[in-house]
C-alpha cells in the first residue's frame, strides 16, 4: 500500500489516503518521494477544470525522489538512483515521435500516462513511472529545489531550445512567476540578453536578480512596450491570461517567434499582416520528452540554476495549496516528505 | 522618357501615359519588359486598398525583359541579360538582414523601393531596378509565364523553403489560384504528398494535373476535412478569405507548421490549447530575397515548373484587368509588350 494525500471531491482539501499499486510493470520504477513541487496544473486536477480528473486522486508531478524498486526490464544499477518525475510518466516508445526522441508527444495515447489523470500522484511515500521518464538528477543539483524543474522548468526549457534561440539574442519573458521565473534564468545563462515583461514594477527587482537586464511593466508603462517595437527575436509567454497579442507581436523582430507556454483561456487573436510581412512565427510549446528534460537538469546542474522555492512539510499539504491558490508563492511551493 | 499605362485615379481604368525616369542611378539598371503578371497586388494598389496608392503610376511588378542600360557600378556585362523584376526592387544593403541574404526584411526602410509605391512599374516599355534585384531568368525558362513566379511564386515559395518543407512530408494548400496553383507544384516536385483544400470540387481535376495526390472540398465535404485530423506537416494557406483556423490547425500533425502567405482581411483567431499540446506553429511568409527567387527559377527551370497563364497583349490591359477581377484568370494573366 502507498500512502498519500488525496482530493476526494471536486475542489476538495486533501485528506490521508491510501491504495494498492499492484505489481511493478516490468518497464516501471517505483521512486520514494523526498520533495514534491506544487503546480497550477494539480489545482486544475483538484478543481475538475479540464473535465478530466476522476476522484479520489493523488495530486502531484514534481517529484523529486529515489528509485526503490525496478521491474524486470529495468537495470537492478538504478536502485538507490535519485530522479525526478514530471506530468508525463509513460510513451509508447515505438511510434514515429517517439523514435525521434519526442515522447512527450507520442502519437498512441492509451500507452500515454499522465501521472496525476486517471492514476496516483507525488504528493505521497512513493510514485511510479516508467523508468525512461524517471530522469536522474545530478549529483550537484540540490534536490529540495529540483522538482519544480520537472514541470516548469521543462514546460519552458524545451520550447526555447525547439525554437532556435541562440546566444546574442533578445528574448523576452512574459509573465514572471513559477515558468517565468525560470525562463529568466535558462534565457540569461544561454547568453541572450533577456528583458522581463510583468504588469507593474513589483517584480522588476527580483526579475533582474534573476539575470534579466531589462524590464518593462507592460501596464504601468505601456509607452515602453511601444518603443520596444521590432526588438525581441524570441519572447517566451507564460502567462495564462487573455493579453492583446498584437502589442506583443508588434515586439518581435522580423523573423521573431513568440513562443506560448502557457495557455491563456480564451482564443487568441492577432491581425495578420504584421506577422506576414516580417516572417514572424507564433509557437506552441510544451513540457519535454525525457532526453529534453535530462539536458535541462545537467544545464542547471553546470550553471546554478534553480527554482525559488518555499518549503512546506507533506502534512501541511492544504497550506501549502492555499499559499499557491491566493498567488503568493514566490516563486515556486515545495513540499518535503 | 517611358511610354506605358498610368492609373490616374482611384480604381480607374489604365491609360497611356509617360514619364521622365531621370538619370539611372548608379546600382540600377533599365529593363525591356517583354511580359508582365497581373497581380492582385497591382488592383489594390489601382483601388488605394493599402492607403499608399499615388496617382498617376503605372502597375506591374512581375516583370520578365532584357537589360537594356545599367548604371556605372553595374557591369556591362549585364546588358542583353533577360532578368525578372517583381514587388521588390532595392534594398539598403547593409542592414543585418541584407547581411544575411534577408535583403526582403531590410531594415532601412527608406532605401527600400517598391516597384509600383511611389514610383512606376512594368505595363510600361521599360522598368527600373536595383541591380541585385534583378534576377536572371534561366535560359530554358519560357520567359512568357515566367512573370507571375517574380511575385506569387516567390511568395510562396520562400516560407515553404524557411520553414522546413522536407521530401516524404504530407503537405497542404490552401486556396489553389495565382499562389496556389505554384505552391502545389513546388511542393509536388519537392518530394511532398500533396493535398489541394479548395472550398469547391471545380478546381479538384485541375489540382491534381498540378500534382496534388490528395484534393478535399472544404465547404462541399467538411467531413473529409475532420477525418484529415492530425495529417499534414505544413500547410501553406493562399487565401485572403477569413475561414475558420482552428479546423485548419487541427489537421497538422504534431510539430506542424501553417503557414500564412495569404493576407486575410481580418484578424486570425484559434484556440491556443491545441496549439500548444503537440507543438504547433503558424508562420507568416512573404516573397523572398534574390536569392532565394533566383533558387526558385533554377528549381523551376530544372523541374519544369510554370505558372499556368493567359495572355493578353499589353494595349489590351484594361480587358485583362477586367478578366482578373472578374475572378476569371486561370491561373494568371500576363501582358505581353
Amino acid at each position: 500500500m502507498i500512502k498519500g494525500y488525496a482530493c476526494k471531491e471536486k475542489g476538495g482539501q486533501l485528506k490521508s489516503f491510501e491504495y494498492d499499486p499492484g505489481a511493478l510493470g516490468p518497464d516501471e520504477v517505483e521512486v520514494e518521494v523526498e520533495f514534491c513541487g506544487i503546480c497550477h496544473s494539480d489545482l486544475a486536477m483538484i478543481d475538475n477544470d479540464w473535465g478530466m480528473s476522476s476522484y479520489p486522486f493523488i495530486p502531484g508531478h514534481e517529484a523529486v525522489g529515489k528509485i526503490v524498486a525496478v521491474g524486470d526490464q529495468v537495470s537492478q544499477d538504478r536502485v538507490g538512483q535519485r530522479v525526478g518525475v514530471g506530468w508525463q510518466s509513460a510513451s509508447c516508445n515505438h511510434c514515429k515521435k517517439c523514435g525521434v526522441g519526442k515522447e512527450s508527444l507520442c502519437l498512441n495515447g492509451s500507452e500515454v500516462a499522465e501521472t496525476i489523470v486517471g492514476r496516483n500522484g507525488a504528493w505521497a511515500e512513493k510514485v511510479r513511472s516508467q523508468a525512461k521518464w524517471a530522469i536522474p538528477i545530478p549529483e550537484t543539483l540540490d534536490p529540495s529545489l529540483a522538482g519544480p524543474l520537472m514541470c516548469a522548468g521543462t514546460t519552458v526549457w524545451s520550447p526555447i531550445r525547439h525554437h532556435g534561440v541562440r546566444p546574442g539574442m533578445e528574448t523576452a519573458v512574459l509573465g514572471v512567476g513559477g515558468l517565468g521565473h525560470l525562463a529568466v534564468q535558462f534565457l540569461a545563462k544561454m547568453g541572450t540578453q533577456v528583458t522581463g515583461l510583468s504588469t507593474t514594477r513589483s517584480k522588476e527587482e527580483g526579475t533582474r536578480e534573476l539575470g534579466a537586464t531589462n524590464f518593462i511593466a507592460t501596464k504601468e508603462s505601456p509607452e515602453d512596450l511601444e518603443k520596444a517595437a521590432g526588438r525581441f527575436d524570441v519572447i517566451v509567454s507564460t502567462v495564462s491570461a487573455d493579453v492583446d497579442w498584437n502589442a506583443y507581436i508588434q515586439t518581435l523582430s522580423p523573423e521573431g517567434t513568440l513562443i506560448l507556454c502557457g495557455v491563456p483561456g480564451g482564443a487568441v487573436e492577432f491581425m495578420p499582416f504584421p506577422l506576414i510581412g516580417t516572417e514572424k512565427k507564433i509557437a506552441g510549446g510544451r513540457a519535454g520528452a525525457p532526453a529534453d528534460t535530462q539536458a535541462m537538469l545537467e544545464f542547471c546542474a553546470t550553471h546554478d540554476i534553480a527554482p525559488m522555492c518555499e518549503q512546506f512539510a507533506m502534512e501541511d499539504i492544504n497550506k501549502a495549496v492555499q499559499h499557491v491558490r491566493d498567488g503568493k508563492a514566490r516563486y515556486r511551493a515545495v513540499v518535503a516528505a
